[in-house]
């Protein structure tokens, strides 16, 4: 069975498409089609938007679902003349919020996100290039760093760095661990002074070998002993290091953030 | 006049958090403390996150509002046993989905966000590596990019790049003008094959000088004269080429590669 989404905002959408995405995935064997119709802000786009929600319910013969976080009530309701089932995500939450704040939402389109805040901005964009600096070892002075993860090369460390730096202004630097390091099983000195910040990273060794593979083909930094004995020499200097550690084979990029940022403490704002 | 926000999870707290932030936003004259307590998926859990939250009413004596987005019910009962305004972000939804899709949803904790999917995971780490090495003009084979950005230098290319990737899991290089481009107000040979995937980003001179002068202080490179001087050749080579502008001077990153993917067309799923 398939139905065809459509997320719906005044703003980015993202809003739409993340709770949208949630609810959606509870419901198990139908495949969804969905679109983003970002910016609809004023009657030309709320009426182009319901052409074409219409369209695709007369091409497909089914309703459409519309997940719509349009602020303003008229634009609602031009989207609804495309007889769509109308999900407003706002809409539920506000009442309760209204009666508990003792205050009415105030109806500002395009609040939620595109909103910019200098600061947060300036933190987003120095974090980012922290990460960028701090990467793979490049610069080694810590001192500004919030967490630094450790990891074997291609345990997922730049990923999460510039996920932390996009999405929480956190600056995260990454250090990988040398055979070196491995084989001496200690940790390099000018990590030791920020052990509190340290936060280590370890993957499959059957997955790290195709990561791996996909980059250098035929290396023998992509076999699968190699990976397996990087990756046990790792694992026991954790153990020894008393570092928390996450495997990154199973757990998406978000999840990986959330739980570092929780073991080391860090109450961050999402952006 | 405060109020503390809790937005609890059995995953990370991303989608309790985005639609917590989207609705809180539009109260105005309040200020929010928010905390984050995800990954709440037993009774143990449950009953720590309770208490928190319990403790938190005691200090301030002013409910506190949850922002809930477990699944459980009988997890969601025991943090309702804090006395805090529980808002719960999936209930609403769920019974005109159930009805329409003609299915009950299926109760699965985490499935939301922490669900990987390889293919997706893959896009993800692909992007983000290929974002890195096409950044800046380092690498010039752009066959593979699905979006080329193109601007002065510091204007805001390479977090929308890096953005993209781990988000959209899309491709994006990224081309910093150069003085001699902009002397003789033309693209370089090799973007040109591109056109359709070229997108403009400019800033405003001000702000511009102000991120320069952070970088490089008291250098001509920042100077606001220079920044004046790059940004009105690089408008005029963007008019003459016909391409595409976002000024990300008031503009959040969220919202500007939400207006590139509508511009060029390109239709991804967010992670």
């Amino acid at each position: 069975m398939r139905r065809t989404i459509f997320y719906v905002s005044d703003g980015t959408g993202i809003t739409a498409e993340t709770i949208g995405h949630s609810v959606l995935t509870q419901f198990d064997g139908i495949d969804f089609d969905t679109f983003r119709i970002p910016f609809v802000d004023d009657d030309v786009k709320a009426r182009a938007a319901c052409l074409r929600i219409k369209t695709s319910y007369a091409q497909t013969g089914v309703r459409p679902i519309v997940i719509n976080t349009v602020v303003d009530p008229s634009l609602t309701e031009i989207l609804a003349g495309s007889g769509a089932l109308m999900v407003d995500v706002f809409a539920p939450f506000i009442g309760p919020l209204e009666l508990e704040l003792g205050t009415p939402r105030s109806r500002h389109v395009n609040k939620a996100h595109g909103l910019v805040n200098f600061a947060e901005y300036e933190a987003r964009i120095n974090a980012t290039n922290y990460a960028l600096s701090h990467d793979d070892g490049v610069a080694t002075n810590y001192a500004d760093a919030e967490m630094i993860l450790v990891g074997v090369s291609r345990s997922g460390k730049t990923p999460t760095c510039l996920y932390m730096a996009l999405h929480y202004g956190v600056k995260a630097a990454n250090y990988p661990l040398t055979d070196d390091d491995l084989e001496k099983l200690e940790l390099p000195a000018r990590l030791k002074p920020h052990r509190n910040r340290l936060y280590g990273l370890t993957i499959d060794a059957q997955r790290l070998t195709q990561v791996r593979e996909n980059r250098r083909p035929g290396s023998r930094y992509a076999t699968l002993d190699q990976c397996r004995w990087e990756l046990a020499q790792a694992d026991k200097l954790f153990r020894r290091e008393g570092l928390p550690v996450q495997n990154t084979t199973h757990t998406s990029i978000e999840e990986i953030a959330s739980k570092i940022l929780s073991a080391l403490g860090i109450e961050k704002h999402m952006f």
